[in-house]
């Protein structure tokens, strides 16, 4: 496949790890990215390094994220602080030589879209519709490419479908629920179902410890305490950060979660696998180690066309961090879209549309 | 997708078992089938329980293989010969009313397959070129569709690069090594090889329990013996059934295979994920027992992006066959070579081509 030029909105621990990670592979070539105050554009590809040295621990936040200056965690232990820029008017992207100001971050890269092959919307979880609507201004300004995003919420793939046919017409495959899971479990499960005329239940079970990621990651966290026992998104959204802190210690540091409202179960529907209903996804968070507090795994339970019944499974050995298998997968993800847009496939495709499956 | 019209050629135990788990899916219709001595061709889709009933346990074979008449097997317990006819002139698929008899079966195929998406390789293990000439043939007769096999050896892959041009000229799409492994595990390989920036290496270790699908399959078992220690390809074709018997007499059943030309090496490394030399395949086979004698593994080693070392694992339950995780997974890679072929990807493509990476 030719190089894939790609951009980031949102530099939060997923948009610089995705930009990050991608230097590590061939062909994937970071051309814009973007924050709440600026913009960094070079379609001969940005200095990613520098990009990164300068804006570490200095991530633009507006008042729905009210993030710690502390972080760029995954690379750097927590406390580690020196040379930490403040908030202010140089804060994000504008502290980097390649970022100018603006006011507008999002609609700069949509009108420097023609040149670039897939967008990672890497943004915050703010209302359920935000991500469809971004997705919207893209198809209005004409823009054929990838969309990819990884999202969480089974809602949002609904209205993503609500506008499939705008993006259609605009020539947009939006690869939606890319990440880790849905994501990377998801497509897990998709394979593992292929032993089976008829999958019985998929269980999706995730251990994330998160200690020296923590700062960097309080927007998961935010999103996965909604799904607590007693809590829904509106009112996590609304938590102030001392009250998220309170919750965490009550739990010392370790939230157990049931029966998350995960994509998962939609984007395995989709692709014909096993119904919604069948999926279900739960896990262990410990923000205050790095172990993974339990094994990251995917069981998938079926019949096979000779009337056996058995159980697939997919491991990830808990030495790999939740921000490998969000940003490889991701990155994967982009390519295989780039290759579906370039074929003329649009529309919104799961995680598990881009895999082999009979 | 729209429907997928597939032609299978060969009714050995992979023929016959991917028309049978075909029609557990929807969108998959069969449409031509052959063997040595006939043709059956039904561009409305065949009757493939009766082709399936007709041909059970008579499957028309020559001097390459000497198979036995009291198979079937995969759905029917060995000894079972009620109704089983014998060879001759009634041998194999023109034993069905949809049969006719034919002194050119692969090329009467050829000369409908303008109407065929798809058309599956599963003949006997002849030359190594076998497999590669058929392609020629097709590619000779203008073919534009999907051609995949389910071959093993490392090295036949070479032999359809070599082509590649004149597969590209004719349209066609190949997909090779489509089966279990490489196929499936090849695929699981490729998606855990996701969290990892590099990969270390590729462990790929089966456990077949073949009882009461001996007979089905004693052109795989030949392929296998060819890599135990002292035996090479050639030495195996040229085993009879009887030196056969006395090998597996002398291991009371049980073969264990090492480091074996597994075509999963080169296929990983065409995808990018590993250097060929990294992957190691293996297994056990027990012909006396329907239980695996050992648990299907991948195995992938590998140091993610912040420079942790970790195992991600795959695992198929024992209770899945061979023959369940040869016949979904064929069938998946089939449907994504069509894909790639009306999108106009032309060429060889591996089972890792078809997936997700980064």
């Amino acid at each position: 496949m030719d190089d894939v030029r790609f951009a980031v909105l949102g530099t939060g621990g997923i948009g610089r790890r995705t930009l990050e990670v991608s230097q590590h592979k061939d062909g994937l070539t970071a051309v814009a990215a973007c924050d709440r105050n600026g913009v960094a554009l070079d379609h001969d590809g940005l200095d990613v390094e520098e990009l990164l040295d300068a804006t570490e621990g200095n991530i633009a936040s507006g008042p729905e994220e009210d993030v710690a200056t502390d972080g760029g965690a995954a690379a750097e232990p927590v406390g580690s602080t020196e040379g930490v820029k403040q908030h202010g008017d140089q804060a994000g992207i504008v502290a980097s030589e390649q970022g100018s100001p603006t006011e507008t971050p999002i609609d700069d890269v949509i009108a420097e879209s023609d040149d670039i092959d897939a967008v990672l919307l890497a943004l915050p979880n703010l209302e359920h519709d935000f991500i469809p609507r971004v997705a919207e201004r893209f198809a209005e300004a004409d823009y054929g490419g990838v969309l990819i995003d990884v999202l969480k919420r089974s809602r949002v793939i609904g209205m993503l479908d609500d506008r499939e046919d705008l993006l259609k017409e605009s020539g947009i495959t939006f690869v939606c629920g890319a990440g880790a899971t849905p994501g990377f479990l998801t497509g897990a499960a998709a394979l593992a179902a292929q032993s089976f005329v008829e999958v019985e239940e998929v269980e999706i079970w995730w251990g994330v410890g998160l200690k020296s990621g923590y700062e960097d990651n309080r927007g998961t966290v935010r999103e996965d305490i909604a799904h607590l026992d007693g809590y829904d998104i509106e009112e996590a959204r609304e938590m102030s950060e001392e009250e998220i802190e309170a919750l965490i210690d009550e739990h010392d540091g370790v939230l157990e979660f049931h029966d998350m409202e995960h994509a998962d179960d939609v984007l395995l529907e989709r692709a014909g696998i096993c119904d919604a209903e069948d999926v279900h996804v739960g896990g262990v968070l410990d923000v205050r180690s790095d172990e993974k507090p339990t094994t990251t795994t995917v069981s998938v339970t079926g019949t096979t066309f000779d009337g056996e019944t058995g159980t697939n499974t997919f491991e990830l050995d808990d030495a790999t961090s939740m921000e490998a298998n969000v940003n490889g997968p991701a990155l994967g993800y982009l390519k295989a879209g780039v290759r579906n847009n370039r074929a003329g496939h649009y529309g919104v495709f799961g995680p598990a549309d881009l895999l082999p499956s009979f």
